[in-house]
């Protein structure tokens, strides 16, 4: 199942307009998950040469590629809606984008565009103004699709037979490098064509809240964070569920209920019109009248998509309110310097009325071997 | 064997030195190689939160990392050099920048770091400037110490057991993934710790430089572009042959040696101070006096050092001048469209009167089965 020309060719119309709306010349997208999104090309590597894919809502979207590159970049499947422009070793990139630009526009840009590209342009066309698709456009990829809906559901659905499937292995007495192969080994099975991250924090690592997975030995006892997502038909799974090695502490239970009620709060928070600061507020409130507050150091959420980590970011300070059709993390945790952690997440997309999980592995603490 | 502290404390006093040369209030440094070559720190991944070093003549470097990954940034083996600030999620991370930049300084950036940083800085600091590193300090990783010599060429070692292994393996009959799966193990078993590319172009594939590998099974006759690379202790390898499968086509032969002979000419004329747009004309000149001048499509080399792409590159417009410590690939091609292409490549690096060469693989036609 792929999206088709046409799909591609919807989405740079839609993008050219949607940047319009907002009084921008056009989008100027770099390699990565906006230009995946948005023609299906992904050159080998984002590199020093420069690949542009200028948007515009008066003209064709052009692709500027590497001449090296431009045979790959035709076969690309929004590729039959595309003008290609390309240039060789030794031509200044920026030149040849220049007359593709408005010399006084403002431009939004890919959050990722090299700090290269970016200055190479600002230096070529002084008139130029740019803002990052974080700051301009968010909602640009936010709002899904039927067809991208279905994917990220496909992708839930493999996360939850991952977490099944990892109930059933050993964890004490194994060390974290080796349960977080267990992890890969499923989601790939499950059909992620790639794997982002399997974070196994046992005991204190799970206190850190980053931490991905090290060489310390799994002990009974112990409260471990299983944190872990991919690309399956090139959309993101992101679930975490934290598990005991054998019968937990009084306190685990605690802190575990404290998140899950937390988590649950956040979601029954979620319907459309309410802003994704609220939804961090209410997870944030549980658990800092539980008297945890100080330990819950991240923000509750963040949206997914062709990246595990993009718009709308469910934060402090962000007032965007929620639309149907986003798709978004809701991860609570509470961490114990030096003791354990804990945190739960699912991924949610907003209904018409309210949320839906696409995510469903039990999420009462559950006991592993 | 690693990089002490010391090593990191040097390398980050040298490159405010340098950059207070050249006029610059200090470096911004975001993850990806800068920051390991300064400091030995690789977050993850480079993310929407902002981590960047700023490196100054007149204080001690400073790491701005997000609070969830300041444990991880705090074993980095360059951190006992390091100040650290950390920022929480809801926090203007550029706000966080501020105090620790001159608002009226210029500074080098790094070329990857993502533009909705760079755009963070250029809000919150309008009087500041920034220059990409590869435009304002070009050289500074380029000219490589003793120990990082060493590692280039252990990785240049391996490199060449690589293509000693592949000249016994079949070739037709298999696809180009079954090939480059083998190259893959290859460079694994000869200590490679990273593999970025692994091309396979047989027959016409090999006309397009910048194939990877596909479904094509090689056939009898072909000729198969092989380029493989990546990391051996953090350093790069990138090496280059073509082979024959079976006995090679008298024209085979013919372009085979017009480009070893671009490529010897081209290594013959490293020495310190000559230019790197004259290495590139020099192999250009042989192969257009052979009259394929127009099927040599891209530069004939770029840098090798923590990356397997920097500074120097030689390629036309290039001024700086060889300098003892560079190391290069040269790599001149010639494709020719639907039927087949020729690279051949080596890394070199430059000696006091010369060039030396960290690849020394059997560069004459070889006959594969």
């Amino acid at each position: 199942m792929t999206f088709t020309a046409d799909d591609y060719a919807h989405r740079m119309q839609r993008a050219a307009q949607v940047a319009a709306d907002k009084g921008f010349a056009g989008l100027v997208i770099t390699p990565g998950p906006d230009l995946v999104w948005l023609c299906g090309y992904a050159p080998p590597a984002a590199t020093e040469r420069l690949t542009a894919l200028i948007v515009r809502p008066d003209a064709a979207p052009t692709l500027i590629v590497p001449a090296l590159e431009r045979g790959d970049a035709e076969h690309a499947p929004g590729a039959p809606a595309l003008s290609f422009v390309d240039w060789r070793d030794g031509v200044d990139p920026y030149g040849i984008a220049a007359p593709l630009l408005d010399a006084n526009g403002r431009y939004a840009v890919s959050d990722n565009a090299w700090a290269l590209h970016l200055l190479g342009l600002q230096r070529t066309l002084p008139g130029t103004g740019y803002t990052s698709l974080t700051d301009g456009l968010p909602m640009l990829r936010a709002v899904k699709d039927a067809a991208e809906l279905a994917r990220l559901a496909a992708a839930g659905a493999a996360a939850d037979a991952t977490f099944d499937g990892i109930l059933r292995v050993r964890f004490a007495g194994r060390t974290e490098h080796e349960v977080a192969a267990d992890l890969d080994a499923l989601l790939r099975r499950h059909g992620h064509s790639q794997v982002d991250f399997t974070v196994v924090g046992s005991g204190p690592n799970g206190a850190d809240p980053h931490h991905e997975a090290g060489d310390r030995t799994i002990e009974p006892g112990d409260a471990v964070v299983l944190d872990f997502g991919g690309l399956l038909e090139g959309y993101g799974s992101d679930t975490t569920r934290t598990v005991s090695v054998g019968e937990p502490s009084p306190e685990l239970r605690e802190v575990h209920d404290i998140v899950r009620r937390a988590q649950e709060a956040a979601f029954q928070a979620v319907r459309p019109g309410v802003s994704c600061e609220e939804i961090d507020r209410v997870a944030r409130q549980v658990i800092a009248e539980a008297g945890y507050g100080e330990y819950f150091i991240h923000r509750v959420g963040h949206g997914i998509g062709v990246t595990t980590h993009e718009p709308p970011y469910l934060v402090a300070g962000e007032q965007q309110s929620l639309v149907p059709g986003m798709c978004f993390s809701i991860e609570p945790g509470i961490y114990l310097p030096g003791r354990f952690g804990v945190r739960i997440e699912d991924i949610v997309t907003v209904t018409a009325d309210g949320g839906q999980r696409l995510n469903n592995s039990v999420r009462e603490l559950q006991i592993v071997a």
